[in-house]
């Protein structure tokens, strides 16, 4: 049997921000299954901010797309067919086999996921690498204490909202910046959050964070970068920790990124600021999942998704992380199961 | 018997670059000694850059200078009267007690070095605060290993010349980068340095950088921000450690020092920077003042000083600092010891 695959490719390297035109939809046979293959049909795809930077042809931690190849990222799949006796129809696997309907996967290349234990789209977001990359980054780098000040920019977003909880379960005052009233709301009323900063509608944020942080920042997880970073970094106490986990307001830009910099301010406040991926943790990711699981399961963690529905919407949802309207994980929907439910 | 004692005070805040108007010299007499306390002439003062930032009116680690009051910082004096039974006549001793020529200190305030284990003056330089601050820095933030190449900016200066013949004795491939020719030779040719990079000469610094380092930064001690270290940051290798000592080029700007946002390297590169002040190992200096003193027993580290004579020549040496002429620790000597040799 021949399945036709349809596929999202990049079409061409984006300049300041991607638009239509640099993604391109094709389809593609998939051949009969060799020995030891599984064939995968997609659910969910992942949409985050990292895959920007893999857009550009620069020397990174993670290499670059090709023009003209499939957009990998996370996704979660049902197994449809299976020439390897590790996997059967039916089973739920996740992987980085990104923006495709259906792939045919080796072994390594995917894992099992129970879907029993929450919903199986939770394997892409909080129990998946953006819970690990809040949990490793957070509590390796930032090393919360009880008492102290954890500031969060992008804190209504995947990794953010999980981030601040986190904060809460060990104790520290939170305070997140996000860019609505509505979610400033949802940090403080649904997540816990002590205090929420509008970036957008501040008028003078250094200030802001001066109100809300009246002891000073002991944490800031930064993953933003830019005007709201310089801000934080005014109200830093001595020996504050800084986990860089993104900037995305960089991520688009065509020129150079351009502020105050931070050396005589490290100085001053004895600071650490550390920059990180998730990759970085990978020998503990299973610790890190269990932990995440049990926080869930015991109700100390909450998580939101925004999920779009529809392989064609893929790229706008994409375009959407860039807009700042989702809040918790953006996901994509893209089919349902077809041997469980 | 009272002496008259010989002050520099701050007279006022300099705007940018200090300059004579910034500086006045008092005269005020010592009283006779209470019970406890020490009579001490100055033989040596250490200028240095960090206090430049005392004089502004800001936040920091350390106090600002009070205008009116004696500009504090690290001297070497030998006591000339004592009513404490834990000091005599002729004890040479170091403490914070600045530019001025007699000081009646207390206990606590000072304390003995021996005359006899290297030049009083290195108590200063090599076996004092810039010691340690080379010492903690590169081995505690930096923690260079073997094989690896360790960038280091103000190579020539006191605190530079010494991480670099540390990184040495570690097994790094070094580094340092300087503003004059004659300094790139002071650090290869006699202190074993591998690499120089000129940075006023340099037609394009991060290409030098690169040149100088084709398998990357692992390891860059920071000691002037600016343009210098945006440079050196193009250049670092995942896992790369800053540690941020000082940052002259910014201490005399009037405006803000901006450039290049570091956020998105430190992510690409997994990179930390962490700012710190050699107080901040204080329960450790007796370790390693004695493994500066070893290795410079042993021959292993070399350093240079300049020494300026007169005490009224004591701003003019401090202005040198920024003038980027001097090579290793600039002191200023103030009197000849009465009592020792």
């Amino acid at each position: 049997m021949t399945f036709v695959n349809q596929q999202i490719i990049l079409a061409e390297r984006p300049k300041g921000m991607p638009d239509s035109s640099t993604f391109k939809f094709v389809e593609k046979d998939i051949d009969e299954l060799k020995e030891g293959q599984i064939l995968v049909k997609t659910l969910f795809v992942s949409v985050d901010p990292y895959m920007r930077g893999r857009m550009e042809d620069a020397e990174s931690y993670i290499e670059p797309f090709q023009v003209g190849e499939v957009i990998e990222g996370g996704a979660i799949g049902e197994v449809i067919e299976s020439k390897s006796d590790l996997f059967q129809q039916g089973d739920v696997v996740t992987g980085m086999f990104g923006w495709q309907q259906y792939y045919a996967a080796n072994e390594k290349e995917i894992r099992k996921i129970d879907p029993s234990l929450a919903p199986i789209s939770t394997h892409l977001g909080i129990l998946g690498m953006t819970g690990l990359t809040a949990y490793f980054g957070l509590l390796e780098i930032g090393q919360p204490q009880e008492g102290e000040t954890v500031v969060i920019s992008g804190a209504a977003g995947a990794v953010g909202s999980t981030v601040g909880q986190i904060a809460k379960i060990k104790g520290a005052k939170v305070v997140g910046i996000a860019g609505s009233d509505h979610k400033i709301s949802y940090l403080k009323d649904e997540l816990g959050f002590d205090e929420g900063i509008n970036y957008r509608t501040a008028k003078d944020l250094a200030n802001e964070v001066k109100r809300a942080c009246p002891e000073g920042v002991d944490v800031y997880f930064d993953n933003v970068g830019g005007e709201v970073s310089d801000a934080v970094l005014t109200r830093l106490n001595r020996f504050a920790r800084i986990p860089v986990c993104g900037a995305i307001s960089s991520y688009n830009l065509e020129g150079a990124d351009i502020g105050p910099r931070v050396q005589a301010t490290l100085i001053k406040k004895s600071a650490l600021m550390q920059g990180f991926t998730v990759g970085n943790y990978s020998e503990r990711f299973h610790e890190g999942a269990k932990q995440l699981g049990q926080w869930l399961q015991e109700g100390k963690l909450k998580y939101r998704e925004t999920i779009k529905e529809g392989f064609e919407n893929i790229p706008n949802a994409f375009l959407d992380l860039f807009k700042g309207k989702n809040i918790g994980k953006l996901l994509v929907k893209v089919a349902d199961r077809q041997y469980g439910k």
